[in-house]
């Protein structure tokens, strides 16, 4: 007998050769205690494991231990093998009870004590799952974007200026002076554009947004990208839907079982996303041809129109109006009351906003004195157009509002691991 | 004649067949004006190539074109085919004269130009190659980290304490009170383990460091990793052997021609790191043996010791004294006045802290009670260790410290995108 195998993970249990040892190591997922016999249900990364003890104690619930036996096949154990005969040697000190009984099949407890108890919450399977659907996420935006020759870029948080976050702000004190927190990486992965033409970028942002909300947060992940040498917002469009079908291929190939613990449903994302202009998009929810802006109600309609005339998850809108977009945003060529910007709907709800930018330097002066503003208060973002830009768009996805509607939940601070917002700053 | 021919990128150029008709788009990185004819150097994202002009004006350096022109071989041209017949349009507006001569073979210019004008200076393409190691040595973390069976995380910039995240921190305004800007996501690097097992995090950290050094920024980019279920700190520095050798096959598979470029001298990582005892360390330097902590020239000596003893350009430096490490660290437990940690170093110098944890709320207690402080204030992250942890460690390599020393660059600031520090915001 070997005296010290190597680790088996509970999913690979029902590999092991009946008779072997085996050591597993988890936390004490569950304890059953019968007239003779304990029901012990190790949990480790890769999923569960039953133990069979028949004398001595087991640690509570959560406690991390090391469990050596002997693997035996028993139809009724979950995957035909189980461990008996084990020698269980804690790991830590015995653990206090959750705050949620983790061995239920459903995570069945309000909000406050689920963001509450996170760094334990998280632990409960189909919770967990949720964050697998959004860790493969990202190996798919990745990995799209690097096989379209994208180079990965990292930005500053730090700006110096609120003009070039935005609205909203979080002020910081940088040595003394005030700097901000930049609400998107928007004028550097456009500047980058200039040096690699195709970049992308993971990471936070931040935004002072005073809604309490179950969308909106005061920090989160957004997935960035920008391209250059477009045509147009189409080429962006193009590449977008690449990306999205990159990250529903990962979420298959590395979180098939995430998506079965929370029944997520992942879209197919069809080869060509149809496109409505906004003024056709307004007609067709029977909205007034001037409204600014597509209420949630017509985007829920439009959602339904492309599922049923489509057979299509998503739909984007081009051409929204130009006093609706940032300055940045690039007109219609052949009507400059729209854009050459576009959102994209995933059932309903705005996904990703994107678009092409403009791009030449008197277009950026005039659109910024157009708002009342001095360009020489964007000299260091202007420096990349004043030395050569080419046409180039790009989009945002936040990584929250996605794995948000993959699972359906109410409220997307229930698939963020530690949110942040108006009241909540731990844990 | 095909009219609009698709994008040939410059690097394609010489598989183009001769006499058909080529597009290239990019930037005007040269012209060389002789007297019956101009050279034009087109640059795009993938290289260079060259545009024989018999008739008509090039725009200024760095205005973005696209040529229509026949693909010509020619011995004399770069990769042996140039384009002739060009029908050049340009993009944008003609470029202003660029803040250095980009088309020069090295960059020639000191840091205040190169940083100030950063979204240009970038275009150098042996600037930009310097970040081109970055972006494949974070392809290289990934793929590593993602094969052994770790979990990306996101974990939140704001947190609630300055105790969570140490010394040197940026205070935020956070919707009228304070909050702190986080130094490391070590705290929930370890409360994530306690999920997922093995976490890995790519994201900014933010040190509001008062020192004016080459070796210092207010932001960097810190890869980050954590694991559940080890033995002691040695199984972390395996991993972190695998993750290095991993950035550096990246590095060549993605990067080839960025290392030629910078002339940057990829290590060879050996299977396994030499490893001395910081006491051992010590004595091979000559330092006396109550030295807390090793100086840089003792660092340099091991690292010298390290290539002629072991051939290698690492050298991994485990037992620090206990009185220099953080409170989580966990202590060797044959002789408390060291640890389980180390210092990876990288041709003698420091790139890489890690270690074991504690992961018993009973020394996190003790061991916070031993600073001086009440536990109380750190309930939200012992949460996860009264709830059950593995034994655990991890490190954090610094992107650009990684970076600098792959190219010896003197200057941290040098391959950062856009650095931040005590005097710079800006661009």
């Amino acid at each position: 007998m070997q005296r010290t195998p190597l680790r088996t993970l509970c999913a690979d249990l029902p590999t092991a050769t009946p008779g072997s040892t085996v050591r597993l190591q988890g936390w004490v997922h569950r304890r059953r205690e019968l007239s003779a016999v304990t029901f012990l249900v190790v949990r480790d990364r890769s999923g569960l494991a039953q133990v069979v003890v028949r004398e001595g104690s087991v640690p509570p619930e959560e406690t991390t231990v090391e469990v050596v036996g002997t693997a035996t096949a028993n139809a009724q154990a979950p995957g035909g093998v189980e461990v008996t005969d084990p020698v269980i040697t804690p790991l830590t000190e015995p653990a206090a009870t959750p705050p949620i009984e983790l061995w239920r099949p459903t995570v069945n407890v309000g909000l406050p004590t689920l963001l509450d108890h996170a760094p334990v919450t998280w632990r409960h399977p189909a919770q967990r799952a949720r964050w697998e659907l959004a860790a493969a996420s990202l190996r798919g935006f990745r990995a799209t974007l690097d096989r379209l020759g994208f180079t990965e870029i990292q930005t500053p948080k730090f700006v110096a200026s609120a003009t070039e976050s935005g609205a909203n702000v979080f002020e910081v004190d940088y040595f003394g002076r005030p700097a901000y927190l930049a609400q998107s990486p928007q004028f550097y992965k456009q500047q980058l554009v200039g040096v690699f033409e195709r970049v992308y970028e993971v990471g936070p942002v931040f935004r002072a947004e005073p809604h309490d909300t179950v969308r909106h947060l005061a920090e989160y992940v957004s997935l960035d990208a920008e391209l250059g040498f477009i045509q147009d917002h189409r080429d962006v469009l193009r590449v977008l839907r690449d990306v999205v079908a990159g990250m529903t291929d990962a979420v298959h190939e590395h979180a098939a079982g995430a998506v079965a613990l929370t029944g997520a449903q992942v879209p197919v994302v069809p080869d060509e996303i149809p496109v409505l202009h906004f003024r056709d998009a307004l007609a067709l929810v029977g909205a007034p041809e001037d409204e600014p802006d597509l209420a949630p109600e017509h985007e829920r309609a439009l959602g339904e129109w492309a599922l049923e005339t489509h057979g299509s998850d998503f739909v984007a809108v081009e051409g929204y109006p130009m006093a609706k977009r940032p300055f940045y945003t690039h007109p219609q060529p052949d009507d400059d009351r729209w854009s050459n910007s576009f959102d994209l709907l995933f059932r309903g709800l705005e996904l990703v906003t994107g678009g092409q930018r403009l791009h030449t330097p008197s277009s950026y002066r005039a659109a910024i004195r157009a708002r009342g503003e001095d360009p020489a208060a964007y000299a260091s973002y202007l420096q990349a157009f004043e030395h050569g830009m080419p046409p180039h768009g790009g989009f945002a996805i936040g990584l929250e509002r996605w794995t948000a509607r993959l699972t359906g939940v109410a409220n997307i601070r229930e698939v963020t691991l530690f949110p942040r917002d108006l009241h909540r700053l731990t844990p």
